[in-house]
């Protein structure tokens, strides 16, 4: 056997593995009894364990150094490149800062959920610098194996191709642009009558039953997939069975709602992916700026479109039974309400990139040590005064409130604005290039959008970079102005 | 690292992908989509080749004839013994044998779903016919490689210890025993006034929350465990995470009742095992006859018994509401039925045992070559006319009407009524031990009877070997003196 066709067959026994894996989450999310914690832990460890050695095996240098030799198609070319990038990975740390970084990340996470619940920063704060001494370190690491900065080598894991210099000119457009809009969009919302009524409290049961039209609606393949409880909504799976998860809030059930149409994006990137090339890297999605911009494009662009929430409006009613908060201006004006608010994930999408913004500059300063993690809460406060003019009560509602950081995840945060901003952008050529798609989403239909998606970006795998992924679609690279007309339409009516 | 601490390492982490296993079938049988069928059959068979190259690795060989050597505790003597059994097993076939076994299982298993749906049994013969052929070549290699007779080389897979010269006297004593007996069953309960009224119909609602109430009755811990729905009720799980199943059969709500009194039985005897060999061989359950036994403990002694029965159509008739079939009396009558029939899985304790006394004398007469395929319908039904005077209709209703062959299981089928007899006898134990476990079981308790077993079965793991477990619980080896003065005092209420 060639070293290509012998690669193949060993990643695709890593990448059943990683089904295995994937199975186990998802049951520790929804079903597994609470007892059961402690076997799961070691179940995954052993996994991760068997991932490790399996990847990080030296056989594979060497055949991927003679695949190199091979005469290879362009998608072997392109797998056999995802391939070294995946063996880059694994063999960057060695296996001491692999399990240091483990057990802080896992301390600092355990005493983060204490800190945030007493909004006590100072209790985590050791237990923090600790998880970016030892991310510092993975990141001079990573730096080292792929040639790249520190922070970007960190971005790279979740949005191969991504840049720090990329993002600074696209986060400094959106933060300037942001105050001047966001007046406008205030102002017009008070002189249209101020807040919305809200839709009374429903029942899980009529929930899950308008939920249950809305997954078929968007195409979510009930024979191969299953949408059940989970304390927060999250999506996963492979080809033939797609998991998503939602929760219900008992006040508002257009959360769950919207929540679910966002999942069922992520869920169609992933039943999209090109099956041919199903458990070989290239097969896989693209990071998740792509990932994130295909549940956007769902949740954000389609499903709060005027023309999809008049459909909407219907068909809650249908279900949920009359309600004045089903009134078809009523219902949009209350699904695109803006507010600046202290909380990133139940912020609307114009506020949204100022937490993620805020979010990117501390994390770099503090993993470049020109922040230190005292002065965290400071910088904080004063970034959300400074990006929305709002003052931070406590630290529960401001550094402490996301659990990426304490949990070891730096380089994250940027994914989902630059996700948005390419939902936006991929919006625009969808629409140019099937101009019925807002005519579909009055319907409820959506079709259209969703072949347009699965030619553009889900067929594609990680077959492209980022951005040749990102320009074949839309004609050109990643940036904030489809993402600020968008806003400019839909908030302010202007075209 | 010594030899036996190494292996201790290494059992354990081949017992932490069992359980991966555990979880992944669990999934299969109640949760997975049906396109997830393809995927979850790949990532099933990497977890059994991984288990087979961990358990068969030269290394294990070296290192349990080094430990052998050691200063071991008896425990850990223990533990060495059922090490060597389990590698012993694992590495007694070629990996040719195994492949071409799995495949003409699986060819052979699903042929039999479309033969007994047609009950049509030509077309499943030539498959089966397979089965038997590397059946009978994977006994001679088991048989070489335990010193045992063929028969008893498949039994010992099932049933640790379990011999055939055991089981024929036996199996004989309750074939005499059993005509004489029934007749005088069958007369007396004429003599009472036939049939007894059956339950009506009920929602599988009411029916989950009859079964919740007695799951907690008989022990089952819902924080480490579930109550989900299948095709077929079963058990499964480790330590911290008991998962069994239910089917509702919406014509009566008492069947599922007594499935799942039957599968807690099971439960108690995995949650019981010693904690401190978890993950251990010895640790684990001592073979089928064991384990039948403590579902039957609790399904056919314990919850058939006239004082369980008392209190249970109490709280059938508070759960379900008012029905005449729940007056006590009938209950108990429409509980302890005794009827003849042709299907094994809906038989009454009485006639099950010549079920599954036909079908041992049957697979032992195929395995040896003395009964051929074709001649299987035959046999089978004039044993059925022999053993319980019926008129087997048709080949469905017939020899078509169990997987265990078709899926290359022979050897399986004595465990069954095995468990029965070691139940009645350990009843008649635990009762002299304990004399107040029927009063505790007329007000649903099943505490002191939970206790004696966890005593005298769950928490011996595989310590002891099967024959010194049941003398060291009752006094005796086993036999079927104690079942055969059970079903006296139960069916003709004689002492």
């Amino acid at each position: 056997m060639g070293g290509y066709s012998e690669l193949e067959s060993r990643f695709r026994r890593i990448a059943i593995f990683g089904e295995v894996q994937t199975v186990l989450h998802w049951d520790a999310s929804t079903m597994m009894p609470e007892t059961a914690a402690g076997p799961r832990g070691d179940q995954l460890a052993e996994l991760k364990l068997l991932r490790h050695r399996l990847l990080s095996d030296p056989d594979i240098g060497r055949l991927l150094d003679d695949a190199e030799a091979e005469n290879l198609t362009d998608w072997q070319a392109a797998n056999l490149r995802q391939m070294r990038r995946e063996y880059r990975f694994e063999t960057a740390l060695d296996d001491r800062l692999v399990e240091d970084l483990s057990k802080a990340c896992s301390a600092c996470e355990h005493a983060w959920r204490g800190a945030r619940a007493g909004s006590d920063f100072k209790s985590v704060a050791p237990l923090l610098d600790d998880v970016l001494d030892l991310t510092r370190e993975s990141a001079a690491a990573y730096a080292a194996a792929f040639d790249l900065a520190p922070y970007d080598a960190l971005l790279e894991a979740y949005a191969p191709g991504m840049r720090a210099a990329r993002i600074d000119p696209i986060f400094d457009d959106y933060a300037a642009f942001l105050p001047g809009f966001l007046e406008k969009v205030l102002t017009r919302q008070e002189a249209e009558g101020g807040k919305p009524i809200a839709p009374r409290a429903a029942d899980p049961v009529h929930q899950k039953a308008l939920i249950d039209r809305l997954a078929v609606a968007v195409g979510f393949n009930e024979k191969g997939g299953r949408i059940d409880v989970s304390a927060h909504p999250f999506s996963t799976g492979y080809p033939g069975d797609q998991r998503i998860t939602v929760t219900f809030d008992p006040a508002d059930p257009t959360n769950a709602v919207m929540a679910v149409l966002h999942e069922c994006g992520h869920a169609a990137y992933e039943a999209g992916l090109p099956k041919e090339w199903a458990r070989q890297p290239v097969g896989a999605s693209l990071g998740m700026v792509v990932h994130e911009s295909q549940s956007l494009s769902i949740e954000m662009q389609a499903s709060r479109s005027d023309a999809f929430l008049t459909w909407l409006a219907g068909q809650a009613r249908e279900v949920l039974g009359d309600d004045p908060a089903f009134d078809v201006e009523n219902f949009k004006r209350y699904q695109q309400w803006v507010e600046p608010g202290f909380i990133r994930v139940t912020a609307d999408e114009v506020t949204y990139p100022a937490h993620v913004i805020l979010r990117t500059r501390l994390e770099r300063a503090l993993l470049s040590g020109d922040l230190v993690v005292a002065d965290l809460p400071g910088a904080w406060n004063e970034g959300m005064k400074t990006l929305l003019g709002i003052d931070v009560p406590d630290d529960r509602r401001g550094c402490l409130q996301d659990i990426h950081w304490y949990d070891g995840a730096i380089g994250y945060f940027p994914t989902y604005s630059l996700g948005a901003m390419l939902a936006a952008q991929l919006a625009e050529a969808a629409h140019a290039d099937l101009p019925e798609i807002p005519e579909f989403l009055g319907r409820g239909e959506f079709s259209p959008l969703m072949r347009w998606l699965g030619g553009a970006i889900h067929s594609k795998g990680s077959y492209l970079s980022a951005d040749a992924l990102i320009e074949g679609a839309t004609g050109r690279p990643l940036d904030a102005s489809a993402f600020k007309r968008h806003l400019t339409t839909r908030y302010l009516k202007e075209n």
